[in-house]
């Protein structure tokens, strides 16, 4: 079963965008994963297409309408459609690199991409749509915070990544930040490679790493620190 | 003076992509702010144009050389540009909504795309690289994170987004997430707009807004929660 991507959007043009290049776009390709989009403006009944409306309240900015993305989304997935729905938001569950296994593992997702000051709650609930956020900060809308989720998960499904070794070193997948890197030259503008490094005992090479990443860990994520900690208490 | 990004990328045909559509494309077609890209291995001097090597001490992956990024990071920059320099990586310091705004008040950023397994760190020191992380995922490239960076920075801008006060009453604006949003149809599959919204009484509204706005804040980000109650006692 190949992963299956479909976004609801209204700037399809966008996709595959950055997706269609590079590790993820050689994995599409190759029929590794699939992606489709879905225009949410097709799915509008007045001879104006409209997709927003202005916030019931009032107050600044236009809300997507649920009626509209309700229709949307029933036209992209029925209801034996196994895949999570997830609405890019930033009120949204954090999203990170546990979430991003879950997903490769998975059929898929059906992503929606919000817009204007946000989305008629009442299909949020309807449609049992999972917010789910990139970070702490307002995008123009979901189209770039869902390209960043299919990055992130797109590599992580096998095959696409030539070397899966590389992924079970990186930051997040024990806890912790990375180390610092260093290749050739060996000398760059008097600076040198930590001698450690150099020396071929792998048992000394992985023990200075491993203080380096929780150095870096202490110093930058207090908040990452604080998880590791407890669970290494835990185990 | 106008908001100039200069973006060095193995990928310099990701640039514009979806940055060149919706509110930051017509910025960009308007003058309102500018972007240049620069392929990091135009700075090469070896035949084979290598721009990475294995990493020093072994492991896997392979790390972005220090000499080569250097000669890209001073032909795209030079001592005086006032602009600071970005590195999108996973170790870096979060990127928030507070960061958006100081980036969008100064004169541009330098933004370098990491690839591979990292960077060499010598070159992160020497060019005084900010590591900038966009969320705790690993991308398969710096570029979606750089685009992410420039969307949430470009929308605040002066003049890009039609309405400002829209962007005064978002999530993370005041400490909270946003509170939910509903449009017309008045009933949606049975489901109806709660009643204050239309009771005209904008106190009471405003009221209602905020209390869901906090309960959202403590259920769902407890972090939040917690920073937005330690700055209300210190006011």
């Amino acid at each position: 079963m190949t992963f299956k991507a479909t976004v609801l959007t209204l700037y399809p043009e966008m996709f595959p965008g950055p997706l269609g290049m590079s590790l993820a776009g050689r994995g599409l390709q190759r029929g590794l994963w699939a992606l489709d989009t879905c225009q949410i403006r097709d799915h509008t009944t007045d001879k104006h297409r409209s997709v927003d409306d202005t916030p019931a309240g009032g107050g600044a900015g236009m809300v997507l309408r649920a009626d509209v993305l309700a229709r949307a989304i029933d036209a992209a997935s029925n209801k034996d459609d196994g895949r999570p729905r997830l609405l890019m938001s930033p009120r949204g569950r954090p999203f990170n690199q546990a979430r991003a296994h879950d997903l490769a593992k998975g059929p898929g997702a059906v992503i929606i991409c919000g817009r204007f000051e946000g989305v008629d709650q009442r299909v949020i609930e309807a449609r049992e749509l999972e917010e789910v956020s990139v970070g702490d900060y307002i995008l123009s809308g979901g189209e770039m915070a869902a390209m960043t989720v299919l990055d992130a998960v797109v590599r992580l499904i096998p095959g696409v990544m030539g070397n899966m070794a590389s992924a079970e070193t990186e930051s997040f997948e024990k806890g912790l930040l990375e180390h610092p890197h260093y290749t050739r030259p060996v000398e760059f503008e008097g600076r040198t490679i930590p001698e450690v490094l150099g020396s071929g005992n792998h048992k000394k090479i992985h023990e200075w790493r491993l203080a380096e990443a929780e150095r870096l860990t202490r110093a930058r994520r207090p908040d990452l620190w604080g998880a590791y900690m407890a669970e290494d208490d835990s185990d």
